[in-house]
């Protein structure tokens, strides 16, 4: 299956290290896929090493981008991918270019991935939220985390009913067709809840994560086809893995049936964990001061230290590049039908 | 031979096409190497196309960038590429941290492509002359193009004396080791300079382009050691193919003997031709209208008619990732020694 097309990519830029747009070009590129790039931030490095340098663009800025572009004809995207915009003002500029795609090429495959937060923080202004809210029903794919999902739909997530309502808000309120969670933590109902044949093989030793699917398909509208698979947590903090795997499930989906989705997923969750592996690999080869556990207090004493820790936890997406082509790549980890999730 | 390493990168960035960073980071990354991508400008297409929209970055948001990669000692690189820097300012706090780099890393290999103009015409602010040749004794290779070289020197190139002249003024007076020149349109008198080895096989009917490698090596320091090969000339204009070249030139090139950077660049004049046949061939398929030839009238008539012949040859770097890789890549272009270049 060759894939490959045009994508326009809109999101953050760091000179050092692999997040946003440097975590999601480069796999596109290697996937066959021509990304036009436009950078939302142009920071000397991401917010974990504590301290960065840099400028946010405005929206007048992204306006003037979007506006030379179409002056000279070159909004040809048919795949969208938009990560990290900071601020209501630069996410409206983006909204309205959204809107002009969407209406000029109506099947335009978008994926949105709305960048909030995470772990219960909100990492982005409160005003964008709403507007948010507004681009969901343009997008084709949301790839939200846990957090995200609770944040875009007012609901807690913390029993399966809860799960299933924040799905039915995101499919029937806001009309999004697909929906992607990645990296759920595997708590204790959502382990006993998840199908027989996922849940029995898990290590009770170690903890996992589980990714879910859940398409809205003419076939299956009011109740959407979900599909689900764990992999094992890797310990300690890696950033960019969201950003890395909304890439490649945009480059790997091919518009089909309700399962079109859940195939996307397959090879985005094993490539991404799979260079997660490498990653970890590395940093454990790394002198032990590189690698020390989080420590706030240690931390702030010498900010360093927390530099340390994050420049050995960069995605080794280069010299993985094998990985992001499938070279080698064996066991992919299958997202499984959920046929009882509705019942 | 495994390549690999850290590049910091200093060139311009344009959402859509393949000039500066678009066109030397996805090489250098394919060819293993980590990429610290600073973004000079942020303009929406090439200036080729007529208009564009974006910003170019200041010399304040350039240095707050660079003191944040220095606050989390992540400046880290044990290769520089410089590009197109527009302005005095902005260049001269790219020559303070080139000058830092230098002094903290003294073997740190720093490829300067003196990005001022071509083909008799300037295009950067005359004031960043003195600027560049201040650079100059900082590098380790430079790249420029054959006006570059005679504005660098204030010698005009029309015989082989004078090229004699400007290579030992580079060398000379401004010590930079290696010199690549990468395209000279191949002159009656160049032509018949060049080791019969090289003309023999020149096809009268075509054009042709030379490619001269120039090295000052410690066992060759008065007259250095030049290497030379040609390729066809293909037709059209193309943007983006020096910078290309001075990737795969910093991307291939391993420090060694006095051709060490003619064994670099016999990979890069390879590789880089290659990838402009594939163009080639693509535009070539692409509908008359988009292939115009340049008609200065015509396209101020309808800028749109400049566009659509613009869009139509950038290059196919993503389609052709494997010429990159040097996969199936077959009959190299040897540079050759060009013994009796200072007899």
């Amino acid at each position: 299956m060759v894939l490959g097309g045009r994508v326009l990519s809109i999101q953050s830029h760091v000179v050092f290290g692999y997040v946003g747009g440097k975590a999601a070009v480069f796999p596109l590129q290697c996937l066959g896929y021509d990304v036009d790039v436009v950078n939302t931030v142009n920071f000397s490095n991401h917010s974990g090493y504590g301290r960065l340098g840099g400028t946010k663009t405005t929206a007048a800025e992204l306006t003037e981008i979007f506006q030379g572009l179409e002056r000279n004809n070159l909004l040809l995207p048919d795949r969208l991918l938009t990560g990290y915009i900071p601020g209501a003002e630069g996410l409206s500029a983006v909204a309205d270019l959204v809107d002009k795609l969407k209406s000029e090429k109506p099947d335009l495959i978008y994926l949105l991935d709305p960048v909030l937060g995470d772990s219960g923080r909100l990492y982005v202004a409160p005003d964008v939220i709403p507007v948010y809210r507004r681009m969901l029903e343009r997008s084709t794919i949301i790839t939200p985390n846990w957090f995200e999902v609770e944040t875009l739909t007012d609901i807690e997530l913390k029993d399966l009913p809860s799960l299933r309502r924040a799905l039915d808000v995101l499919h029937e309120q806001y009309h999004v067709p697909h929906v992607v969670i990645s990296s759920i933590p595997l708590a204790a109902w959502l382990r006993a809840a998840i199908p027989p044949s996922l849940s029995a093989g898990l290590d009770p030793e170690s903890s996992h994560l589980l990714c879910i699917s859940s398409s809205a398909t003419p076939d299956a509208p009011r109740r959407s086809a979900v599909h689900a698979q764990t992999v094992q947590l890797l310990p300690g903090y890696f950033s960019g893995v969201g950003d890395l795997f909304s890439a490649l499930l945009l480059a790997h989906f091919v518009p089909g049936d309700a399962a079109a989705v859940a195939r996307a997923a397959s090879q985005a969750l094993t490539k991404t964990h799979a260079m997660l592996r490498l990653t970890h690999a590395h940093s454990e080869t790394l002198p032990e001061e590189e690698r020390q556990a989080t420590d706030d207090e240690k931390d702030r004493a010498d900010p360093l230290r927390k530099v340390r820790r994050m420049r050995g936890r960069e995605l080794r997406l280069v010299q993985g590049q094998d990985i992001l082509r499938g070279i080698g790549l064996h066991d992919v980890r299958e997202m499984q039908p959920w046929t009882e999730f509705w019942s």
